[in-house]
């Protein structure tokens, strides 16, 4: 009698059979774990910058796409660009939001929950006053960023948030942003 | 006798004036000088996100573009995704790259230093034992993140540096980055 071909597990989309044997294949190669992660940016004149992302460095050699994501950005007219792109700080709430979300479908994946869909929305402040030199005391940067999640997932209302927890608990970005990376940045002649 | 008409001083394709005019405004009206930036993010199934960037509030007022921004993201099939996009922590690094960038050029431009060409490298550590949670002293986001800088400008060799050093003291992204930010995250059902 012939039987059923055994069907992947898929949850989220994610091949959880996949994610299961890649981290045994760390936990026998743990080397295999490190990433190195690249992108190359050229000025475009003014506020325009346009970056390539293609080569990384993960499971022990060099990887590749068959050709490079462009990834451009620019500044809107009131910031004295020709707004032609989104704007780095809105880049850089793109790569949280993106993150967060992943790393909780990837999570909730491995541990059988069913998330159907997720929308967020995400809004930082920052104040001039330290990017154009007028104030010492305000920073540069973002004060905060607020971010609310609307998930629909197989899970009883009290625990939604432990859902959207996963991505705060492993998001790469999350904790890269909330806690700081060091970054060292040198110099040549071009 | 016919006078030229006065052209606008344009540094690094900036126009100088208007942003010495900016400056002034926010002097004269401080509130003016609080930005939101924010995005819409949904969730597109397993590993794919997009995210739009449209409206921000700025200059005391809501500010809008004719269309939105659209910003894709995945992973590589090594890491489970369709390969379709960068990945969050990719973009994260052209978050970086744009705005040291252009704080750079435009910090340049209003002490009037010329800059020609500007190319730069960007690579980050991350040790999948973190997001994987197979080791709780690894940490999830990039452990650093390294920085090349190659820049065609109107000074001396000995003063390159404190040209590249206009963008990492002014970076609205690299302050978030290195120093960190709040982020509050909440929940709902959608």
């Amino acid at each position: 009698m012939a039987t059923a071909p055994k069907l992947p597990r898929v949850v989220n989309g994610i091949n959880v059979e996949d994610l299961f044997s890649t981290i045994d294949a760390i936990k026998a190669t743990p080397a295999i774990a490190k990433f190195k992660f690249r992108i190359r940016n050229q000025w475009k004149g003014a506020s325009q910058n346009c970056s390539t992302a293609n080569q990384f460095y993960g499971a022990g050699e060099e990887q590749s796409r068959p050709q490079p994501f462009v990834l451009e950005a620019d500044e809107p007219a009131m910031l004295l660009g020709k707004d032609t792109a989104a704007n780095p700080v809105e880049h850089l709430l793109h790569a949280l939001a993106s993150c967060l979300t992943t790393s909780m479908v990837y999570h909730a994946a491995a541990r059988g929950i069913h998330i159907e869909a997720v929308e967020s929305s995400f809004e930082g402040d920052i104040d001039l006053h330290g990017f154009l030199d007028l104030n010492s005391k305000v920073r540069k940067g973002y004060e905060g960023i607020r971010v609310k999640f609307k998930v629909k997932a197989d899970v009883p209302d009290n625990q939604l948030s432990a859902v959207v927890n996963l991505g705060t608990t492993y998001s790469p970005v999350f904790d890269s942003l909330t806690n700081g990376v060091p970054v060292s940045v040198s110099a040549e002649r071009l």
